[in-house]
C-alpha cells in the first residue's frame, strides 16, 4: 500500500502519528524556507509543508521542483496547523514531511484542476481523464454509482431479479435507426445493438421470471440532438401479472425511495395526469409542475369580438405571469420578440396587464372592455399584479409555443428550482400517431402496448383516438421514465401490427420469435424503463447529462478522448467481407 | 394485481383465507367428479382442487378444459391437503377453487416444462422462454442476479465506485479480433466493441477514482470453443496507489465473501504457487488443488538405464493414483489408449503398480529393478496401493499430457467434488510468450503489464525470462480472475511495446491517448478482472456457463431463438456506406 490514510481523512486526532500519503500535487507555495503543497486525492486535500529546518535538505530540495499533478508518496507527521482552514475536513492540521518518493512527474496540464476550470468543453474531453480529477465531473461519478447502488438495492428488495440480455441482437427497422454489427462468421449477416431490451424483458415475462429489471446499456444511432448520446444507459423493468396501478405503485415507490435516500427529500403521491389534461393545462407532455401558470383557453370569452386574429383562430389561450404586470414596454417587447423566433414561431403575443386596481391594460384593449378581460384573468387564475401573455392559432402550435413561454419565464422568473422536486405520472397516452410523411400510424410508445380495453373497438372506427396503458413518470419538466402495459394476447398484437402497416410477412420476420412464444402462455405483463443519465442528472440538480457520463460522445458520436470511430485496416474488413462504398 | 399470493407462499395457517392466484398449468388430473391442477409459478407450484359438488359447474367445466402451460387466474379458499406432500413447502394445504378465469391458452410445449425434460439443447435454445419455466435454468438466473448483488455489495462498501464505461470505442489489432460497428455520422469509420474496458479503467486511475468496478459485457469475436460465448461479463476492477499484495488482499476478500455469503463456506487464507511450480508441479497454469496427484519429475531416477525412451527425453515425469494399483491390465490399457488419443497426444505410458506388500510391478521392468522403482514412488509420493502413471518427452508436452491425465483421473475418482472450493492464486507469470507464427513475442496477459522490477534487466538480456506483476486466481482448475500491475511509467511502456514489435507510430495510433494521459501524472496502479460467467456457474457447482446466461448463443455465434445474426436493408447498408463483399 503506497499510503496509510488518504488525503481526506487526517483530523486533530491524528496530531503526531507517522503517516504516509500519496496524492497528487494541487498547487506548492514556496517562501524559500518553508514550502507548503497542497496534495490531494480522490477523498480530499491535506496540506503538506517542508521546512528548511525541520525537513531533511535533499528532501526539501526535492519538494523545492514538485510541478503541478505530480504524484508523489511522502512520510511525515502530523502537527496542527498554526492557521487553520475550516473549509475542508483536514483543515487543522498538516503534515510535516520527512520523506518524499516522486511517483511520476506531470506535464502541465491543458487546464486547470479546480472547481472552476479554465477549460473549454473541447479541451475537458479531449482531456477527460484530468477532467474526472476535478471534484465537480468526480462527484457526479461517486453520485451516479451512488444511485445505481439504491435503484438496484431497492428493486432487489422488492424481488426483482437483475437479468443480463444479450448486446448482439437482430435488426428491427421500426423505431429508430440501429447500430449495426458485422458477423464474421455468419458472412454478409449482421447483429444490431439493442435500442432497449424490450423483447427480451416480454420473453422473460413469457419464462415466468415475473419481476425483471436490467441497468443496462442501449443504443441509438439517431442525428445527434444536444444532450443526447448515442449510447445511453436505461433502468430497464418488467413484471408480470400486474395491472398500470401496479406498476405505478412500485415505481412511484423507487422514485420516493431515492429522493428520500438520495436526497433526503420526502414525497407525497404522485400526482396523475391524462395526456389529453397535461396537452390542456401545459401544451406539453412532460408539464413542469414545480410551478404554475397553467393555461387558460379563452376560445369562448375572446371570440366573440371584433379581433380577427382570435375570431379565426382553432385556440386562443393564455397563461399568467406571477408578478409581471409592472414589466415595462420594452420587456414586453422583447417577451413578443422571444416567442415570434423561428424557434417558438408564434406570429405575436397579446398581453394583459392585472393592475394592482383591479383594472385591466391590454395590448387589445380596442377590442375588449374591462368585462372580458376580468374573464381572461378568471380563465388563467390570473390575480392583481400578474401578466396574462395570449397566444392564439393552430391548437398543436399554440400549445407548443405557449408552453416554451410559459417554461422560459419560469426560468426568467427563477421558478425551476433545481432542489424542489415535483414529480407526475402521464397517463393515458394515445396509443398511435399519425405520420404524414409515412401517411401511416406509428406506435406512440411502441407496437407492444395495449390499448385501453375500453377503447377498442376506436381501433377500428377511428384508430387515432385510441387510449393506450401507457404512462410516463415527469421529474420537473423532465420525462425519466416511460412505460406501458402490454399485449399479451396473440390476435389483438396482429391486429396492432396490421394497424401499423405491416404485412403478415414483416411481422412475422421482425417479431416472429416474440408471437411464437405467445403461443405458449403469455401472463399479462407490462414495464417502464427509465433514462438513467438523465434520471441520475436530474436528482444531482442538473439539466445535462454529459458530466454524469464517465466518457461521453460528442454531438457527431465522436469520442474526441480516444479518437473514435476511426478507419479499420482492410484485413478486418475482408474477413468481414465488407467494401466500403463511399 | 392479478394475485393475493404467489404459488410458493400459502401454508397451513392460511387455511380458510380467500386467495386469488395465477400462474402456468403445470399438470392436471381429472378424476371425474375431481380435477386437480398444480398451478405454477417463479416462486412454486400450489395445487388446485376442483371438485363436482363444491365448485359451481361453469368453473368446473372450465377446468376440464386446462391444457399444460395454459396462463390462468383462480379464486378460491385455503382447505387442508388429505395426503399432504412433504416435497414442497405448499405441500400441507391446496386451494378449493371458486371462480377461474383462463387469462391465456397454451399450444402443448415442444417439451416438457420440468427439471428432467425431455427436450434437447438445441430445442431448449430455441424456445429458451420457454426453458427458463424450468427449475433448473430459473434458479441458476436467479443465484446470478444474487451473486452480482453481493459483489456490488461487498465493493462498494470497499470504497469502489462502479463507473461505466464506452461500449463503442476504437478497435485495437492487438489482442483477440473486435467486433467493429459502422459509423454512419463518420463515414467509412468503424467504433469497435470492447474486448475489456482495459484503457478506461486505467485512464480512470490517472483521472483519480482510485477504487473502480464495473460488472460489464465484453466482446470477442473469436472462433467458439464449446463453452465460450461471443459476448461474455466481467467484473472489471482497479486501483490505483497498490502493490501486487493489495489488490491480492483485497479480491480474495471478496471471493472469500461471497463463497461464504452464497456458499456458506468458510476458506482459509488462499494458497499462493509461481507459474513456474504449478507448470513443475501440475503441468497447468490453473490447477485443480482439490486433490493431489501432484507431478513427480524422475528425469534423476529414470534416465541412468537403458531405456532409451526415457533417455531421450526433456522430462519423464509420474503421478500416483491413489488406490489404483488394483486396475486390472484391461483398464490399464484403457488408460495408456486414453493418453494417445489425438485429443491428449502422448506417445504412450509407463506405469508401475505398488503393491500391498511394498513390492513394485511395472511396465518397465526390464529396465528398472525396485530399488529405482522406489525412488519413482518417493519421487510421486506414491503409497501401497497406488498406481503411478509415468509419460515422458519434450517438457511442455509431457506437462500438458500428464496434466490432462491427471485431471481424468481425478474425474473417475471423483475427486472433483463440486461442493468443496479450492481457490488458489497463481502469481509471477511469464511477462512475454514467444509466438513461433509471428516470430515476435506477445505480452502473456496484456501491453500494459509491468515486469517484476528485479527482471527489468532481463528485457534487454532474455525477455522471455522476465516475470511479470501477474496473477491469477483459480478456482478448482478454473481459472476466474486475472490480472496485473500496470506499467505507469512512459518509458517503460513505450520499451515494451517495441519490444512487442510495435512501431512508434503504430504505438502512437493504437494507444497514443493512453500514452499521452501518462504524460499527466499517473499514479501506480493495478487490477483484476474476473470471468463473471465463469465464476457464478462454479459457484453454482457447474463446469458449464450456458445456463447461467438468459440468453447464450451457439458455437457459431448464433441467437438461434432469434435467428441473429441475419442480412439488413439495402438501405441500412447504402447509409453505412458499405456493400457486402461474399
Amino acid at each position: 500500500m503506497f499510503r496509510s490514510y488518504t488525503c481526506g481523512e487526517l483530523r486533530s486526532t491524528n496530531i503526531n502519528e507517522e503517516v504516509t500519503l500519496a496524492g497528487w500535487v494541487q498547487k506548492s507555495r514556496d517562501k524559500g524556507f518553508m514550502i507548503w503543497v497542497d496534495l490531494r486525492d480522490r477523498y480530499g486535500i491535506t496540506q503538506l509543508i517542508f521546512d528548511e529546518e525541520r525537513t531533511p535538505e535533499s528532501v526539501f530540495n526535492q519538494a523545492k521542483t514538485l510541478g503541478r499533478e505530480y504524484v508523489v508518496q511522502v512520510k511525515g507527521t502530523v502537527i496542527e496547523r498554526e492557521s487553520k482552514n475550516k473549509n475542508i475536513p483536514t483543515g487543522a492540521i498538516e503534515v510535516l514531511v520527512s520523506d518524499i518518493k516522486i511517483l511520476n512527474e506531470a506535464e502541465t496540464p491543458p487546464f486547470t484542476i479546480e472547481d472552476n476550470t479554465d477549460g473549454g468543453e473541447d479541451l475537458r474531453m479531449k482531456y477527460r481523464y484530468l477532467d474526472i480529477r476535478r471534484n465537480p465531473v468526480k462527484d457526479k461519478l461517486v453520485f451516479r454509482h451512488k444511485v445505481a447502488m439504491e435503484v438496484r438495492n431497492y428493486l432487489s428488495k422488492e424481488g426483482f431479479i437483475e437479468v443480463e440480455t444479450p448486446y448482439l441482437i437482430k435488426s428491427t427497422p421500426e423505431g429508430a435507426r440501429d447500430f449495426v454489427v458485422p458477423s464474421r462468421m455468419n458472412e454478409g449477416q449482421f447483429y444490431a445493438l439493442p435500442q432497449s431490451p424490450q423483447t427480451f424483458k416480454q420473453l422473460l415475462m413469457v419464462g415466468g421470471l415475473d419481476k425483471y429489471f436490467q441497468i443496462v446499456k442501449c443504443f441509438r444511432d439517431e442525428d445527434l440532438r444536444a444532450d443526447r448520446q448515442p449510447e445511453f444507459t436505461q433502468i430497464d423493468c418488467e413484471m408480470a401479472f400486474v395491472e398500470q396501478e401496479d406498476i405505478l405503485n412500485i415505481f412511484e415507490g423507487l422514485t420516493k425511495y431515492l429522493l428520500k435516500e438520495i436526497k433526503g427529500v420526502e414525497t407525497e403521491k404522485f400526482p396523475r395526469i391524462t395526456y389529453a389534461d397535461a396537452m390542456r393545462k401545459y401544451g406539453n407532455d412532460k408539464p413542469d409542475i414545480r410551478f404554475g401558470m397553467e393555461f387558460g383557453e379563452l376560445n369562448t370569452v375572446a371570440q366573440h369580438k371584433d379581433f380577427n386574429v382570435f375570431n379565426t383562430s382553432e385556440l386562443v389561450a393564455g397563461i399568467a405571469v406571477p408578478g409581471a404586470a409592472s414589466y415595462t414596454r420594452k420587456e414586453i417587447d422583447q417577451l413578443i420578440d422571444w416567442v415570434k423566433r423561428p424557434q417558438v414561431g408564434a406570429k405575436g403575443m397579446v398581453y394583459v396587464k392585472c393592475n394592482d386596481d383591479g383594472t385591466y391594460k391590454s395590448s387589445v384593449d380596442k377590442f375588449y372592455d374591462q368585462e372580458d378581460l376580468a374573464k381572461w384573468a378568471e380563465k388563467t387564475g390570473a390575480k392583481a399584479g400578474d401578466l396574462i401573455c395570449v397566444l392564439s392559432g393552430n391548437t398543436n402550435e399554440t400549445r407548443a409555443q405557449l408552453s416554451a413561454l410559459r417554461m422560459e419565464l419560469a426560468e426568467r422568473l427563477g421558478l425551476r428550482n433545481a432542489h424542489e422536486f415535483a414529480p407526475l405520472w402521464v397517463v393515458d397516452f394515445p396509443l398511435l400517431e399519425w405520420d404524414e410523411e409515412t401517411e401511416r400510424y406509428h406506435a406512440m410508445h411502441h407496437p407492444f402496448t395495449s390499448p385501453k380495453p375500453e377503447d377498442l373497438s376506436l381501433l377500428e372506427s377511428d384508430p387515432g383516438k385510441a387510449r393506450a396503458n401507457a404512462y410516463d413518470l415527469v421529474l420537473n419538466g423532465n420525462e425519466i421514465g416511460g412505460g406501458s402495459i402490454r399485449i399479451f394476447d396473440q390476435e389483438l398484437q396482429s391486429r396492432m401490427f396490421s394497424l401499423l402497416g405491416f404485412t403478415k410477412e414483416e411481422a412475422e420476420a421482425q417479431f416472429g420469435f416474440l408471437m411464437n412464444a405467445f403461443k405458449y402462455g403469455a401472463p399479462p405483463h407490462g414495464g417502464i424503463a427509465f433514462g438513467f443519465d438523465r434520471l441520475v442528472a436530474i436528482l444531482g440538480g442538473q439539466e445535462t447529462i454529459r458530466d454524469y457520463i464517465a466518457f461521453p460522445k460528442n454531438n457527431a458520436g465522436r469520442d474526441v478522448m480516444i479518437d473514435a470511430p476511426a478507419p479499420i485496416d482492410d484485413d478486418q474488413l475482408k474477413e468481414l467481407c465488407l467494401k466500403i462504398d463511399l
